[in-house]
């Protein structure tokens, strides 16, 4: 690489979600609602959010933990009918950085932060970035993806 | 919010972006190829990857710096046709994490890393996460965007 990582990248949370759903499942996101509520400093960051339909999350995994020899390569869920995977062909949160991204519906902006519709994301979760979804970002036309896909997200949403 | 969030949240690069591109542009990303070149020991993890199309990449965007007085309100690039926006009814770079979401095209998986199409970061961006584009996760139909977004990402790609 040309220039050297920098020593240190450090995050901090700028909310945190209050779900109602307080452990981690595979089933069933799709109807629920929750907040994002912001920390006081940011809230002005939310101006003009509410034009979009749909906001992507950037969230910390606080659940998750790497371990390199159960995670790098797995079955998704640890399903006997799915393939042996990397983790970078896979959405499970046990990941080398524990960051997951989901757009989902913006219900409304409030003073505070959001209401949002189908975040994956239990009670709890550190909010680290809040995105406007461009289609043009995140919806590439004729997306392909393998015939496991179907099998694993049926009843996740 | 119910659990405090982690002490300390902090990052290690998978890898890096290897990209002809070398200092921040807006303009014509789309044609741009580019490698992201994994650290050895997260190799193993792009098992199955390659039947995907597309892959969502988490950058670390180690040019970028937020300035609250600066950023957290804004028009877009600074241009006076914009409308004042808050950070996260942006895309912009300098964010309170300076986290970068892209989906791109996924050209083909090599021994060392992939070759991508169209990923808007700059020769040396740390790489913080891969994931395949699900499209059930970041391509909801019918997503809507106000009208400065088409003239502000006119070109880009």
């Amino acid at each position: 690489m040309t220039q050297a990582p920098p020593a240190e990248m450090r995050l901090h949370a700028i909310g945190a979600v209050r779900s109602p759903v307080r452990e981690p499942v595979d089933l069933d996101w799709g109807g629920v609602e929750s907040r994002i509520v912001l920390r006081p400093e940011y809230r002005a960051g939310l101006r003009g959010l509410g034009e979009f339909s749909h906001v992507l999350v950037v969230a910390w995994l606080h659940g998750a933990a790497f371990d390199p020899g159960r995670h790098l390569v797995r079955r998704p869920r640890g399903l006997a009918e799915m393939p042996e995977l990397g983790i970078f062909a896979q959405r499970a949160k046990d990941r080398p950085n524990p960051l997951g991204v989901s757009v989902v519906r913006l219900l409304s902006v409030e003073p505070d932060g959001l209401r949002v519709q189908g975040l994956d994301a239990i009670d709890g979760t550190p909010v680290l970035d809040l995105k406007p979804h461009f289609p043009a970002f995140e919806s590439p036309p004729g997306a392909s993806v393998p015939g496991w896909v179907a099998r694993l997200m049926s009843g996740y949403f």
